[in-house]
């Protein structure tokens, strides 16, 4: 048995979890539960690696880490144990050899977020775990107005929340679209990384301009004044979903 | 204030209910809760009729009833008051005026309900509430050719769990159909009524003959059984939803 890199994928529920990190006093988190069942299946503790942190309540469908593993079992295997011995609320998607370099965290080239909110008639009882409920119904072409100052290098510093330990609060956004997807409406942000909260205060914020409560222009003086103050509120967790990692 | 009559059409996650019927000693079911907040509006004791009954852990996506209200209110205040103080997993689509002779279960003309099954490669994280992973793969044409036999007008007496009331066992089924979608295998079933666990009996017979246990043909005689335990499983009830009843 030789000691083998091995990169997952995995989707899952955060509903009921304290974010994808370890927290002190509890184990319901999700590097928790990945570490629980692979160092029941190897016979010692094991350290899985994520690309990112998702926190408390956001979900997954494609978070991507990385795990030094002695086993001799195959993929297949290893894939077929974490789904049975996992919550029901946790799934490996995938898992393949990765070469002994591999970092889920250095190799992380790009983030995708999703984050949904329901703007239907009546209450959404299916997704009710996975979608936010605005008040009122916000103007998507007015968010969409305001989106656009985000994209590009920017200092994110007031979609920052306090907690950090970032070293810069420089990040590229890729790509920010706002789209009304039935009774739902839908925001997709792809970028190099993300702040504390960032994605959470990019929501609220273009739910504000989408509201009327703040002009798209705003935007703008919002990301020079480097202030969590100047921006809108962080949105709820429910809402949030990672839906892609690529990595080199 | 008069008496008026009311049509309303609700959808609910089942999960944590004892089914749509009041039962002893729980106030979990979705009568009891529909009872609940429309008493507390009107003052007063109120009867909400279904137009069928779901069990435990059933799902509705457009389940109908009437009710007989005092009340100043409009239908959109109604609506609004009810979904407010509905818990979140149960929700009132639509209330409308009826006609003092309607009755939801007499006048109702037949029923539609959907079972899913999960045969995706890994775990259904996000619908799990909503879908029943069967071992296996079934075989959707052997499912179909069993389907077949049950469509039209039939004793279904090797459909009905012990328990049931219904003073005949013969029920028609206009369609039976069988789908994969994606990593689905979707049943839908019409017909005029259904006797007590009905469908999901049906369910699990054709994951009989889907998982090669049975033969298609096989159905015929299990039809002609008129006996229970001819028929396959139950098929768990966190699969099935009711997805519409029409009216005359």
């Amino acid at each position: 048995m030789t000691r083998q890199n091995y990169k997952m994928t995995i989707a899952y529920d955060g509903t009921r979890y304290y974010g994808w990190e370890h927290q002190p006093n509890t184990d319901l988190t999700i590097q928790g539960k990945l570490e629980n069942v692979l160092g029941r299946m190897v016979g010692k503790s094991v350290e899985v690696i994520g690309a990112g942190r998702t926190d408390a309540g956001v979900h997954a469908r494609a978070m991507v880490a990385n795990v030094f593993l002695d086993t001799n079992l195959t993929e297949k295997e290893i894939l077929d144990y974490m789904n049975r011995y996992l919550p029901e609320d946790i799934c490996i998607c995938d898992i393949k050899k990765a070469g002994e370099r591999f970092h889920s965290r250095y190799n992380a080239l790009g983030k995708t977020y999703r984050y949904t909110c329901y703007v239907g008639a009546v209450k959404p009882v299916f997704d009710r775990k996975y979608v936010y409920v605005p008040e009122g119904r916000p103007d998507v072409e007015k968010m969409r107005m305001a989106a656009e100052f985000l994209v590009g290098e920017h200092d994110f510093a007031s979609f920052c929340s306090a907690g950090s330990q970032a070293e810069t609060t420089v990040r590229t956004i890729y790509d920010l679209a706002v789209e009304k997807n039935g009774e739902e409406i839908v925001i997709r942000v792809a970028g190099s990384g993300f702040l504390y909260n960032m994605v959470r205060i990019i929501a609220g914020t273009l739910m504000e301009a989408g509201s009327g409560r703040m002009a798209p222009e705003k935007m703008e003086e919002i990301l020079a004044a480097k202030d969590r103050t100047a921006a809108g509120p962080t949105a709820p967790a429910c809402g949030l979903v990672l839906t892609e990692i690529s990595c080199e």
